[in-house]
């Protein structure tokens, strides 16, 4: 059976596994938290050449990286898509993914995740309350404005859901996870379109899954359950 | 007609050049650079959202990050593919892809090219010698190494010159601008890769075009006139 290397509240490792469900692929999630020192396997660098998760076996196939990895689902399992058909949606789409990544996940979850839950429960490290200042203030703004433009359409690329509102919404997710709200006063478009992409059925069994590890690591997930009520 | 905002000698604009130029995509370069403050146009961050090079105009479409760009052109323009057409080959070459851009390029490229120029002649920040050792020592054999096994199957994913083979062999080349020596005798099949890609007629030409720009920064261009001769 297929694998997913890597742990489920991984922005880019829900992003893999929300694809699969949504296309529904067999799979099986093997835990590889590469911020715990020594935790990968030791053969972690053969699966994932930058050591970050995800990466997929299977069969005799490894591949790492969730945008590669998404789109080889899509090449394997054609339906439904997850990616737009016209050419400057489809585009769109992969430029919004990237941005998911570069932007909102390098730009403000990563660090973030980094100040309150790596630094102080796993390295030892103390919080610096200036960091994440900086990030709410400079950062957040940018790009939760950039989204909540262009959230104002739906969809954030084409007319129904794909890839890219799959890579912002899980970034999302783990932001508000480690306990920062999404402000919906500030960014309306943003904050319904979160709503409505985390409800899809594939992404909601994902964030079901998690319940056991959000809950354990004691995250928020309020809200989450104000929306299930 | 298609504008390619961006500098020739960046890597990711160089992937787009490159891959435009092997579609025969006309089009024109609109030099932005980022590094250097205020020179970028106005409403650059309606172009490219991180701010980063290279963003695309096609008429009333924008489109920035250079992964999404030659998908684009790739939809577009489907002859000549530069992505391999089994799904485990095409994944692959996303993979790479990727991983040029945060292994080579995030790993090493920016880095050196950071300590080498961007600090010293643009922003007045001392080099830190201590920062290209780390790389040059840590990094460099870690990304080179892996390069050098994938780079034993000639093309790095499928058996044609694909996307991959453009992003990797890019960022060697700034790598040798800046004064790096690619160690032909550790990496023997990574240096004949590289070769042969640099000869290929688009990345030849894109390379030509580069030449006043080298050549007015003073950076090093002996590597690529030894082939030539
Ligand atoms: N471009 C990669 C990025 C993956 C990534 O950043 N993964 C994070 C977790 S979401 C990670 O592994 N971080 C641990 C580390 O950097 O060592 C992808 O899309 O798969
Ligand atoms: N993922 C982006 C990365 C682009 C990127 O890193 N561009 C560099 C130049 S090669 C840049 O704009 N650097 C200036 C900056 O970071 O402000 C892409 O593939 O287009």
């Amino acid at each position: 059976m297929l694998k997913i290397h890597g742990v489920p509240i991984s922005v880019h490792t829900r992003k893999v596994i929300v694809a699969a469900l949504a296309k529904g692929i067999a799979h099986e999630v093997v835990p590889v938290v590469p911020v715990i020192p020594d935790n990968p396997p030791p053969n972690w660098r053969e699966l994932s050449p930058t050591g970050k998760i995800p990466a997929i076996t299977d069969g005799d196939f490894t591949l790492a990286d969730s945008s590669a990895i998404c789109a080889y689902f899509e090449r394997t399992h054609p339906a439904p898509p997850l990616y737009p058909t016209g050419a400057r949606d489809y585009a769109e789409a992969l430029a919004i993914e990237q941005y998911a990544g570069e932007g909102v996940f390098r730009g403000v979850v990563h660090p973030l995740f980094h100040e309150v839950f790596v630094h102080p429960k796993v390295q030892g490290i103390p919080t610096d309350p200036a960091r994440i200042a900086a990030v709410l203030s400079k950062e957040v703004p940018e790009v939760f404005g950039y989204l909540d433009r262009l959230a104002a359409r739906g969809y954030l690329a084409g007319d129904a859901p794909s890839i890219a509102d799959i890579a912002v919404a899980s970034n999302l997710v783990t932001f508000q996870y480690i306990g920062f709200a999404l402000d919906r006063a500030r960014y309306p478009r943003l904050a319904a379109h979160f709503d409505r992409i985390v409800a899809l059925p594939a992404f909601a069994a994902a964030l079901d899954r998690e319940r056991g590890v959000v809950e354990s690591m004691k995250l928020e997930r309020g809200f989450l359950e104000a929306k299930a009520a």
